[in-house]
């Protein structure tokens, strides 16, 4: 099996800066895991304390997002880590900047269903499927992350294409009811903006696995092709 | 004026190799604004061997990504350099990272181009505006990078707001043209599409621009109001 501890990779005094870190990047995706339910939540059900909360939000994970990201710039400066302890927290630093546009595909949801003002958007309340698709992802990759398990990560790195080919049904069927009834046009490009916003979450999920890839492996995998990454594992 | 020459920054051994790395990310730059020129082209003229060279040319930005960002990895853990230069290493690693993006979305573009199969899409090509107000973006944003000119960084960050309002016009203009004729959907959700993929290209230069901003100044201006990055000129 393909489960490595961080640890290993590490040495000395480097060990207790990075396991903060390591806490730090664990705290921030918990938050941003919540703050994505909440808003998938929100797609068929306006709550005005939960809009609140998801905004509030934001400003939780961008905060975090600035401070581990200078957390790190200080371990590499003052540890000076050799290249396989380096690629760990290049990882990181790539890690919480698509974890932090999570976020803000969240917060943008939160927002959409506030400017709704509680009219009802059959077409936004439709997405709910492919949103917890999309945090199922987010959750998987997080726990791949923690683990630094490269088989989840691969894993995560398939599940996006259902949420491509969920995303691509939801385009093609929302097309056909504008054509049907043109007044609903401004709900329906609203809820396709929230479909892309889940996609471009899906693709997220799978950066992050990528990230996971090349720690364990280290070799970058963004760029190759899913059969390519697949006889790395 | 706040022009500083990265090599002020930078000592030693570190100097030469940073400077090549610099001169990839500019060549790496230049061609993503080539592409993202190409593409803006095909907005408004399908030419097949264009479509081809976009799409072609992805192949080469993701291979200056995958090259620079392990180039800087390996410069970080030899040289092991201090905070400031540091600095600049984060940025540069930021920037391909945007960079890489801005090239897929001309990828997108053209292959979107490629599938109207020669059918002229009037809302397609009325984003050329839009497109050419994106591609200044990305020229001059490179050109801050390049000189580190912060100046000129912070009227990048502006000019993305002219990008959003343009991005918010068109919107809304579309939605009347689906309405009056439910015909035109398809294709009006496809030029929708190219659409926000330029409203991010807008985005990205504006990340780019922060970076700058975070290297002259040391400071992570992400998540501040445009305000308070006024405060820091």
């Amino acid at each position: 099996m393909d489960k490595l501890n961080i640890s290993k990779h590490i040495s000395g005094q480097f060990n207790a800066e990075l396991d903060h870190v390591r806490n730090q990047i664990m705290a921030m995706g918990g938050l941003v895991e919540e703050q994505l339910k909440d808003a998938i939540h929100l797609l068929s059900k306006a709550d005005h304390d939960l809009i609140e909360k998801v905004i509030e939000t934001d400003g939780k994970v961008n905060g975090f997002e600035v401070q581990i990201d200078e957390e790190c710039t200080r371990i590499i400066a003052k540890r000076q880590p050799a290249a396989s302890d380096l690629r760990v927290v290049m990882a990181i630093i790539k890690t919480i900047a698509d974890l932090e546009r999570i976020g803000d595909a969240a917060e943008k949801i939160a927002r959409m269903v506030q400017r709704q003002n509680d009219k009802h958007n059959s077409s936004l309340a439709s997405l709910e499927h492919l949103g917890l698709r999309a945090t199922a992802m987010l959750r998987e990759v997080l726990d791949a992350f923690a683990r630094m398990d490269v088989d989840l990560a691969f894993k995560v790195h398939r599940a996006d294409k259902k949420v491509d080919k969920e995303y691509e049904r939801f385009i093609r069927e929302q097309m056909t009811y504008m054509m049907e009834d043109p007044r609903s046009i401004p709900q329906i490009l609203d809820a396709i903006s929230v479909a892309r916003d889940l996609e471009r979450v899906g693709d997220r999920c799978q950066n992050i696995a990528e990230y996971v890839i090349y720690f364990v492996r280290g070799k970058d995998v963004r760029h190759l092709g899913r059969d390519e990454i697949k006889e790395l594992l």
